[in-house]
């Protein structure tokens, strides 16, 4: 990238800080925009929270998260819609653009009928959200995630269940760290024009440990990130790129370092 | 599964034992089949080993593994190919019914030319293969391991890869532990009609940890084994179904329990 006019910081980077002491570093490190977590915001509260970012002059690129909808009875899943209503009132309030969807494993062994939890979790939220003016972003997890995060695992998938759904409301999020790997990637993010809310840069550390902490900074792994950007963009999408890292080496880096070393990558890298 | 007439142990599954031990085990409790892997085979001696399965009547349902075939250079590719000659002239030697490949990963970030070097790389084992009547089994792995084991991780792009070349010579291995996750698994295991040569079991373990090591016991974990062998059937595959389990616990455990712990739970799960 030739400037960081796009970059918007996800707050899960900087997992150890206050979300004062992140909107602080982007507004002082110039980094125009931030997309927050829902425990993050809880520990300030929604109202001051959305006054922070709002005071700092930073644009909200998403709220992670909502979804998780399959559970073994329908008063359970009842209550993660509710649950989700809840995630979209609070994406409302902080004006983020998008209320991003990890749409939960399966209860058991039954896959398929998780993924149909998830389509009808969607269709149960998507008319509040749409009152709102929230959009939705289906985030497709890397099929490690399947068990314990996320079904949906792949772009294909993620954009065939948007596809259900009015554009200005549902649309897909593409992370790299889940789908770099797809055989099909530069294909499925073509399919996705028009539909795709949300791009999230980070790394494929090699050899992989944890694959939950797995991700690097962007430049320390193995992932084609400026071909996948570029795709990105061919594809229609010019909002905000986010840095997402889970990793432990990154979380305790004290924000002045870190976040000159975001833009660096930033700049070199995506 | 109403017998054991199908089961087959692949070798990995009793990583601490000697060849001559598991032989012996398999002998001893009934299991019809093994499926060796190279440096095990390479401990005893090929022409020792190919004796020692004759000898007890086994079957050797596969040899694991050939593959690893992207490589900075030329010549680095070539060795590997020379590596797969050898690996083609130990599975006829061994009366192995497949080489399984595992296709390796990219040298780089370029994950694209590397899927062209496993195609190139196959193609030129093709020929060799196919005098010895040897086939050769495209292993689609897991997604987790694409840095690091292979580019090669949907049954689509296996089958894609296989359908290049005869039947006869090429066809594809479904392992649940790489394959469960995908959104088109059924519809991708009846398009395999006709190219399936190997299926292997074992189950995905919740919570990960080690993902290399994250297999567990059939019945233990997630996999919708049952249905998943239902469709391998109806693709037409039924020769034998390899136990195949990477996991530091089931390693620990003796023989004498293991086996009756593996044939008990492939009758209940599979």
């Amino acid at each position: 990238m030739d400037s960081v006019a796009r970059l918007s910081l996800n707050q899960i980077t900087t997992e150890r800080a206050s979300l004062g002491d992140t909107v602080d570093a982007c507004a002082r490190h110039g980094v125009p925009a931030i997309a927050l977590w829902r425990h993050k915001v809880a520990e300030t509260g929604v109202d001051r929270a959305a006054r922070m970012v709002r005071d700092a002059g930073l644009r909200v690129s998403s709220l992670c998260r909502g979804g998780m909808f399959p559970a073994p009875t329908s008063a359970e899943r009842a209550a993660r819609i509710d649950d989700n209503r809840r995630a979209v009132d609070e994406a409302a309030a902080l004006s983020a653009e998008v209320l991003v969807l990890v749409c939960g494993p399966a209860p058991d062994r039954d896959i398929a009928a998780a993924r149909r939890m998830v389509a009808d979790g969607i269709a149960a939220l998507v008319p509040y959200a749409a009152e709102r003016r929230v959009r939705l972003g289906i985030e497709p997890l890397h099929p490690a995630f399947a068990a314990e995060r996320s079904c949906i695992t792949t772009l294909r998938e993620a954009r065939r269940l948007a596809e259900r759904f009015d554009a200005a409301t549902v649309g897909v999020v593409a992370d790299v760290y889940h789908i770099w790997w797809d055989p099909e990637l530069y294909d499925e993010l073509a399919g996705a024009t028009g539909r795709l809310v949300g791009f999230h840069v980070s790394d494929w550390l090699v050899p992989v440990r944890d694959i939950l902490m797995n991700r690097g900074m962007m430049g320390d792994g193995v992932i084609e990130l400026r071909r996948i950007r570029e795709a990105v963009e061919r594809a229609g999408y010019v909002d905000p790129i986010e840095v997402e890292i889970f990793n432990q080496a990154v979380w305790d880096t004290p924000l002045e370092t870190l976040m000159p070393l975001v833009k660096e990558r930033y700049l070199a890298c995506v």
